[in-house]
């Protein structure tokens, strides 16, 4: 795994979203970057990637992208890519990002599946009990028990004191704009970023869809590609 | 795999309690920690162990914590991880570890399956004929014939001269928290420990239960991730 | 993966065409090598691929073959071989012989599944908006949402600004000429090949019923070598 | 795969006794290693055998014990654990134990499964002439064709001069204590060992009992780890 | 893969039978050693190779065996082993052994399924015209489209203008003899070797039914191996 960077932002807060859960740390790592104009200064980057281009808006997408919003200070690393038996090496390349760039907090987003229907309740957690108050005031409950996995997990066993995850409950497995929408309005809370929530979640929803046919593609793809392994032209 | 340790205590005697059958070395060893008030001293670590970070009383569990009681000179090793496939690799760290703190006994507390609804008999094995009888009197049968699996089974092999080990029999596959209040009855005889005996079923039952949402928690969420895998945003 | 050439011609545009849906790629270089009378310089060369020697007009044909055709520029690669897992390697062997030759593009040829029975719709994908005119002059419209996947994938995330990639519609999952065809037109009209159209259906058609026959032999051959395999001597 | 001994005799003759088909090595030479009085000089070891201890009259097995019989001048390979995928360099561990002892002759105890009810035929296979008239007087038939496996066709494979095979016709696939039996009276008869017979089947009936009572545990354990892999904690 | 040899004839012409299809390379190759009375001079090794000693006629069959025929100056290679995923390797050993011998023609012997009953149709490949039309007398048409897999495939694509190719359709699976007598009189008039028909056919089916019963004791022995490995003791 390997971290290539076109610029060194100082001491900037790192947002993470890999897809998870109803795709939302992607949805909101997506919105973000779009709603703040953030630009992309380096990518994380490994062959044990799968090798599949993705395009949207004409362009290709990094699997593992990094970008910039010099407004803010917030570098946001933004995940295409399934990433399972990647998550050690992709959280030591996110720490190495942090260490490079003297950063003092890691945010994740992450999604939890839940089988109510209503309820997108949000919860997070920190290991720094300054930080307790502002989370409640965002809104969030401390997640008291449960089990983290993924990336965000490999990142709290490894450097909790850095970490601050935010948690949502989703019961979209595939696409949930809204609670992506939610997560960004916590953010922008946090970070006290003045988002214009017009947009949100109808952008929000763009970017759900979006991202569903692109995945809708892949999938006709992919079955396609396994029909034609039966031959021995693949 | 690597042992990390903040302190090094001397010729304490280990105490490990590895999941298995029944929880019941993870459930010991938690009422262990929390009664005595053993403090985290160290980790067994290694990025072949899976990235899931338990959260439990809203703080992170290591998969593999090494505990110390001072008072009572008790190393515990505490472990929330599937091991499967690094039995060797942990019984290493094991091993290391006694012989950095001049350790003379590895106490291993591990369930066996039964079918007997009724049963909860405890066996007892040692390669030491001098502490047979102290077994004896805790209560405890030899075992006379069996196969011993995971940790304990590569401890065994390795080092026989150094490993006592505790078997209780368990008839329950997830959370068997009498087994495992019963297993620290027999410790606190062994070790001396004046274990206040009042809470102990009590706060056992706790721990069964929390560790069972836990797991439950992470159950849903394999099965969602499970789900996701189908996409290529996994 | 190792790149073999016996010559090294200046500045060629490469053309790559691996099998993927429908043959294209396969079926539209073996064409082009044929009409062209392109002859081979190299080949693209490892231990990891298939270990079949495809037999073809009593010649064998290279699973990975470099074809230079001088009067036009051309470097050819032909591709009738498996190489799932394989795509990075190969990709970056392509990526080293551009580089060696001082090649300034390379255009993937590619075939993407669709339902569709009528649709034989054409895309592309350039990162240079300089050639993007001149691609839809060619009748093809720009790939705006997808994922691309293999060796073209790979190439667009490692190199995108040499690769220009042509996509063709089809709906035929073994050896689809029609869309191979299709695929030459557009090339001519791209490179100004001046193809000669009268056999160019006829010739397609021939190579994709070879190409069937072939497949068929190699796959009753792998049903017997599977039952084989049952038995100690295989 | 590692040889540790605590003795080293002098040209020795070898017996190899792997569990294989009805756990007739492993029968046989248990049997052998009571009845001479053999003490444990070693063991074959590696990391690569599975961590599982048996314990057997209170005490642990070792997976591959190597064993000596002063008397007799013969050292006993007594193996309690699966092999598979380990024969080659088991066998070579054994090349190299025959070779630091000087030994001339590994003699392989090896069952054959049969449909047979009542057949117990004994075959032989030596490389060496002046060997074959020894063993048809203890009664076998040469072996004239088949395949052998495991650790003794490794070893035919690579020292064939100094292998003797003994095959024996058994139809029970878990614990033939009577085709033990009669694999020590050959031995016996061919290596004039005067083994007590009247213990003889008894004895083996019982460690035939015995390893079938360990294996049942130890499946039964199997069966109960594989219900709590599901589980995280496992 | 490490090749042995004892001894090193100078410019001999080898015949390379692999099992295959209805196992004709190895009982042609079979054949072919008993009749010319060639006797071993070497082995292709490997520990890839699976741990299965062949005993036929009393003797260890090598599963890669190299032989040797003074009189017509032949090596012969003979083969009674499963070799997927090493057909590389296998082919680079028997090219070393050309080089080393400085041979100049390997002949490949292998069979192609046919659903054909009737139809024992023989093909040849050669990369040499002028070697076509001593083929051709031979009764052989040309390969002109298909799929050579196997070590034949692998020496085709790695060193084509040493390699003569003679195939026999069969629609046996599992040992044809008469396949395997009619490829001996081709490589009879071929090499002017002056065998003696009559008892080809008859020697092919004693070969024929010998592996035939070999194979069968393998596979029921695979299946009492495969019982077993359910148990701890395999």
């Amino acid at each position: 795994m390997q971290l290539e960077l076109t610029e060194k932002p100082k001491s900037p807060v790192i947002i993470e979203g890999f897809p998870g859960f109803g795709l939302v740390g992607t949805i909101a790592t997506e919105f973000l970057i779009k709603h703040l104009g953030a630009k992309q200064i380096g990518k994380i980057w490994s062959e044990d990637i799968l090798p599949i281009a993705a395009v949207h808006d004409s362009k290709i997408v990094e699997p593992l992208g990094v970008f910039y919003d010099k407004k803010n200070n917030i570098v946001i690393i933004h995940a295409l890519s399934a990433v399972r038996g990647m998550e050690w090496k992709i959280s030591n390349s996110i720490l190495e990002l942090a260490e490079m760039l003297k950063s003092k907090e890691i945010i994740s987003l992450e999604a939890i599946g839940t089988e109510d229907q209503e309820g997108m309740r949000t919860f997070y957690f920190t290991s720094q009990d300054s930080k307790r108050k502002q989370f409640e005031d965002c809104g969030m409950a401390p997640l008291k028990e449960g089990m983290i996995m993924g990336v965000t997990g490999a990142l709290l066993l490894k450097k909790r004191d850095l970490v601050s995850a935010i948690f949502i409950e989703s019961h979209v497995s595939l696409g949930d704009s809204k609670a992506a929408a939610r997560v960004i309005e916590i953010l922008d809370k946090y970070l006290g970023l003045k988002v214009d929530f017009k947009p949100l979640l109808k952008a929000a929803q763009e970017f759900e869809s979006t991202l569903k046919r692109i995945i809708e593609k892949g999938q006709k793809a992919a079955v396609q590609k396994k029909r034609k392994e039966l031959s021995y032209l693949g």
